[in-house]
């Protein structure tokens, strides 16, 4: 199952895909897809809907972050090697967590509004695992049975602000810095997260060509890791860290988005997002 | 005016203190306090009801976190001069940002939970701001138009979890490791945030004692500053930093926290809180 939210930002609407690509609408079933809906057994409910007895909607509506109610947005740093070496640091030995504020989400095709000051704006095509189900502590084995599904993220990053002290947050949290979407793909439909293609260009350029498999810490890994040092809500999403080609890592020179730049990412089969750069007013 | 929370965690009501110190149940004119009570407008006309139209509260209720809605828990790292040195690093030329998990939120006089593998608990007397209004990008002159209130706050941390790898965030996102409270006690009770005495207690002992006044960057300063770097949401809180006296830089060893220890802290006009650490289960 594929679903989303569609319209103004702040006021989205929910829906899924049915199985020919349209957006059928779900606000007549439900108010919005939360953590209430996040769970094994609201997915459950949606999956029991027929498609075909919601409204098709109609145009190309803006898409919002595709769930709402999300408390934590949890990042893991330096988890693919080849990243590592690009942006050289030291490979971890145990996850890096950081967090992102909340305020930073935005639609998957959302402009990213370029701070004031800013001159070093970078981009991070990563999987999100969406947790569908209250973790603490939860095992490794266990882990997947937490998570409702996954979805695409770009975890945009000042490089100056995130390097300026010794924490990053700073530099991954400014206002639309956290485009997520445009679906969650539930879990049913990603049989193995650990082997997805991803990829993100600038400007119609490759940069950015990864797989999951090559993650230091998988999903599993990392659900459970997590689940030890803070409780994990439904709707909570963990962004898995980023495949090699940031901008930070280019050679002979570093490559910084600037306004008017276009970024386009995607992993396989959880859709695609597309960002313009704006400088901010 | 100061306000708090009462009931069982998770099923607070409103209420607030009235001139003679009992608290007074506001659940029959508010929901809660939040976002919108916090606003200008909602401080002005929960400060026209008559505390004496108001039931009194029976008995000696737990306290919750004095309101609810917080998208983003805001830490300023290493904000006294006297903390920097004590922890060993250099006076920042900025404010350093890092963000505590909102589940880390507990109220003024819950137990802490020493989480699994733990060995390095430990305290940190905060003032915390409250955010009121929307803030982006606001001006150091203007900045506490965009405050609702202050309150005491312990950035309980570990510091095995906090020094693992760069980033902090691990160490000080817990459950149980963000008491907030007893009140929020409104700006106009606190005409200047930068002369407040601040204590902190272990077991009886006196371990942190200090004022605002030493703070390395101010309230008005730091308002502005983060509001150049996400926007500042009405319920959003940060913790300003701890002024010496921490258990990491206790001499001639440092001190941790174990099971049975009791944390008291205060900070002049804004109340108590008391903790005591209790083993995870």
């Amino acid at each position: 199952m594929k679903l989303c939210r569609f319209g103004a930002p702040g006021a989205e609407m929910p829906a899924l895909v049915d199985r020919d690509g349209r957006l059928r609408d779900l606000s007549g079933v439900r108010p919005d897809i939360g953590p209430r809906e996040l769970s094994p057994e609201g997915l459950a409910a949606l999956a029991a809907i027929d498609p075909a007895t919601l409204p098709l909607v109609e145009g190309e509506p803006r898409l919002g972050v595709p769930f709402a109610g999300m408390s934590k947005f949890i990042c893991i740093g330096l988890n693919y090697s080849d990243h590592a070496a690009e942006a050289g640091m030291a490979v971890p030995s145990e996850p890096i967590i950081f967090l992102k504020a909340p305020s930073a989400l935005s639609g998957p095709d959302d402009p990213i509004i370029q701070p004031p000051h800013s001159t070093r704006l970078d981009w991070e095509v990563e999987l999100g695992v969406v947790i569908g189900t209250t973790a603490r502590y939860v095992d490794e084995d266990d882990a997947l049975a937490y998570v409702a599904g996954y979805c695409v993220v770009n975890d945009v990053s000042e490089r100056a602000f995130q390097m300026q002290s010794s924490q990053w947050d700073k530099g991954k949290g400014c206002d639309t810095f956290g485009p997520v979407g445009p679906f969650l793909v539930t879990k049913d439909e990603v049989p193995d997260p650990q082997n997805l293609d991803m990829r993100l260009d600038v400007n119609g350029r490759r940069m950015q060509s990864g797989n999951t498999r090559t993650m230091i810490f998988g999903v599993r890994e990392i659900v459970a890791y997590c689940s030890r040092y803070m409780t994990l809500l439904p709707g909570d999403i963990i962004a898995t860290g980023t495949p090699p080609g940031v901008g930070m890592g280019m050679k002979p020179e570093p490559v910084w988005l600037r306004p008017g730049d276009v970024v386009e990412l995607e992993i396989a089969g959880l859709g695609r997002q597309r960002q313009e750069i704006t400088a901010h007013r």
